[in-house]
C-alpha cells in the first residue's frame, strides 16, 4: 500500500510553460495555426509532461500483463480459459499481432504473468508477478481482496519503473486475459451508474445468447458485491481483474514518473478509469489510441475527456491499438522538431 | 480525351478470389476472427487490387498537385495567393508537413505544377504540366473549359502512370491550392445537390463573416454555371480547380493499373469523388484515410462508402492524412504475412 499511496502523491501538474512554448512553435512552423489538429495537441501534451518545449521520444515499451479470471466458469467468453497462458507463449515466441506491430513500431513487449491459471509458463522473456492464479468469480464473491488488488497495481508500478529505469520515454498498455471484457465492464457499470445493458458488447465474438448471459452475470456481479464507486479500489477488488490492477499501476507508475502513457482498447481505459478515479490528475499524461468495437469504450474515454485517434473496429486488446498509434507520436514529434518556420521558408502568413 | 478514355474503360473488377483466400488466412491466424476490424479489410482489399492473397507494398509515392483558383479574388480564403507558389518551393526544399511525414512513412513526394499563378517555379524536383495560370473565378464564368479539364485530368494519368512504371506500389493523393475548398465544396453540392451550408466549412480558418461570403460565392457559381450532375467532366470543367482535376487522374490512372490509392482529405476526396462517378468501380482501389475538419468531408466519403481510419481533425491537405495512414497499410501487409496461426502457435480456436 505504501508504493501506491506514494505514486499517487507523486504525480506533479503538467507544465503549462513548456506547453505554451511548444504551441508557440507549432504556431510558426508552415501551416496554418492547428491544422495538424491531435498531432499539434500530441506535440503541447508531451511538452507539458516532458516539461521541455521540444519533446523527445526514444525507447517504447508496450506493458502487456496477462491475468485469468473466475467468472468465465459462467459462460461469458467465445473462447476457452486455456487460450490465456497459450497467447502469452505465442507472445514470448513472436507470432502474435501485438508482436509484428511492436516490430513495425520499433517497440519492445514486456510480458507479464500477473495471475495466469493452470501450471506456471517458464521463459526467460515472461516477467512473473503471480499474484494468484486468476480471480475468484464475481458473480458469487469479490474477484479479489483488497490486499491483492493493492499487490497487483504495485506490481505493474514497480515493472513500469523497471521499464523507465532502462529508458522507455513511451508506455503502451496491453493485456491479455479470457474473458476480461466482463470485468471491464462491470467496473465502467461501478463508476458511471449506467445500464449494464448498453456497456456492455461481444467481446471477442459472444453470440446473441451468450452476449445475454454475459450480461446478466455483470449485473449479479454488481449485486452481490455492492462496489463503491467513491472507492476505486473497493470496485477494482470486487469486480477488476489481476491484469487491469497491474494495468492500472502501469499508468500511475509513468504519470508519477512524468512518462506519457498510450492507453489501448476497452479493458486497458477501465484500468486507466481506475488510475483518474484514484488521481485525476494522471490523465495529463493518458493519451487515447484507438476507437474499439466494444460499446462501452466511447463512454470510458468520454468520462476521462480523452478522444481516440484511431478508427479501426479493432477489437483484439494485447495492446495493438496503442503500439499502431506510436507511429503518430513520432509524427508529432518529428513535425515540431523538423518542419520550416514561415519565416525561414519567406511564406506568407495568414491575411 | 483518348488517355482519359481508355483509362476509364481499363479500370478491372477486383479479384474475389484473391480476396477470399486472403480472409480464409487472416481467420486462420491467432486472433479472434474479424478483430484487427480495418486493418483486416485492407489486406482483403488489397489483396483483390494485386491478385494475391499475400498482398505486397513496396515503393510509396504522394502525388502532390499544385494550381491557383481565380475565385480567391472573391476572399474566399484566409491566405493570400502568392503561398500557393511559397508552399510549392517549401515542399522542394523539403520544410513542409507532407516533407516530414514523407520521411518518416518511408514516401517520396512528387510535386506537379498543373495550374499556379505567377512567375514560372524553377526546380530540378518540380514536375512541370501547366495548363494554365489558375482557374477562371467560377462567380462569373466556368472555372475551365471542358478541353482544360480532360488536359489536366490526362497529365494526372500520365504522371501516376511514370511513377507507377517507376516502381510505385501505394500513392497517396495531395494538393496545394489557395482557395481550393471552395471548388471541392461547389462539386459535392452540385453531385448530391444538398445544401451549400452544410456542405461548406472554414478551410485554412475563415472567420464568420469570410464563411458566410464563402457560402454564397459558392451559390453563385451553381447558378451562374449550372453544372451538370450526370455529366462528371462538366461539374469538374464548372467549378472544380486544376489540381483536383490532376488528382482525378491519378485515382483513375491508379485504378486502371490495379494500384491502391489513398485518399487524403476534403479536396482530394472531391477529386476521387468525380473519379467515382466516371467509373464507380474505381472505388474499389481507394480507401479513406482519415476524417477531417471540414464539415464536407464526411459527406464525399459516406457517398462512396468509404470509412476514414484517422480522426486527427487535420485540416492541412498536402496529403499530409494520406502519408499519414501509409503506416496502416504497412501494420496490414505485415499482419498477413508474419503472425502465426492458431496451428503453428498451439493455439485452441473458438469454443
Amino acid at each position: 500500500m505504501e508504493l501506491l499511496e506514494k505514486t499517487l502523491s507523486s504525480i506533479g501538474k503538467p507544465d503549462h510553460l513548456s506547453a505554451e512554448r511548444a504551441s508557440l512553435r507549432l504556431d510558426s512552423l508552415t501551416k496554418p495555426p492547428g491544422s495538424l489538429g491531435i498531432l499539434e495537441k500530441i506535440a503541447i501534451k508531451l511538452a507539458a509532461i516532458q516539461c521541455q518545449a521540444l519533446p523527445e521520444l526514444s525507447q517504447k515499451i508496450v506493458m502487456v500483463m496477462a491475468g485469468d479470471h473466475g467468472v468465465v466458469e459462467e459462460g461469458v467468453s467465445a473462447f476457452p480459459q486455456e487460450v490465456t497462458p497459450q497467447m502469452v507463449l505465442n507472445f514470448l515466441y513472436e507470432g502474435a499481432a501485438i508482436n509484428v506491430l511492436s516490430k513495425l513500431a520499433g517497440a519492445k513487449v514486456v510480458v507479464t504473468d500477473v495471475g495466469i491459471k493452470g501450471e506456471p509458463i517458464r521463459h526467460p522473456n515472461l516477467k512473473l508477478r503471480k499474484i494468484r492464479p486468476g480471480t475468484r468469480n464475481m458473480a458469487r464473491e469479490a474477484a479479489m481482496t483488497r490486499e491483492e488488488a493493492v499487490a497487483a497495481i504495485e506490481a505493474g508500478i514497480e515493472l513500469v519503473n523497471e521499464e523507465i529505469k532502462k529508458g522507455a520515454t513511451l508506455i503502451g498498455t496491453g493485456e491479455m486475459g479470457i474473458g476480461n471484457t466482463t470485468p471491464s465492464s462491470a467496473i465502467l457499470a461501478a463508476f458511471s451508474g449506467m445500464d449494464v445493458e448498453i456497456l456492455t458488447g461481444r467481446g471477442t465474438g459472444l453470440n446473441e445468447s451468450s452476449l445475454k448471459k454475459k450480461k446478466q452475470v455483470i449485473k449479479k456481479a454488481l449485486e452481490i458485491n455492492r462496489p463503491d464507486p467513491d472507492d476505486p479500489l473497493d470496485v477494482l477488488a470486487k469486480v477488476g481483474g489481476l491484469e487491469i490492477a497491474a494495468l492500472t499501476g502501469v499508468v500511475l507508475g509513468a504519470a508519477a514518473q512524468r512518462i506519457p502513457v498510450v492507453i489501448d482498447g476497452f479493458i486497458s481505459s477501465a484500468a486507466a478509469l481506475v488510475a483518474y478515479k484514484m488521481n485525476e490528475e494522471s490523465v495529463n499524461y493518458m493519451f487515447a489510441s484507438h476507437l474499439s468495437q466494444e460499446p462501452g469504450h466511447r463512454v470510458i474515454l468520454e468520462l476521462m475527456g480523452l478522444a481516440p485517434m484511431l478508427h479501426l473496429d479493432l477489437r483484439l486488446g494485447e495492446g495493438t491499438g496503442a503500439v499502431l498509434a506510436f507511429n503518430l507520436f513520432d509524427a508529432s514529434v518529428k513535425i515540431i522538431h523538423e518542419m520550416a518556420t514561415f519565416e525561414e521558408a519567406g511564406v506568407s502568413n495568414k491575411q
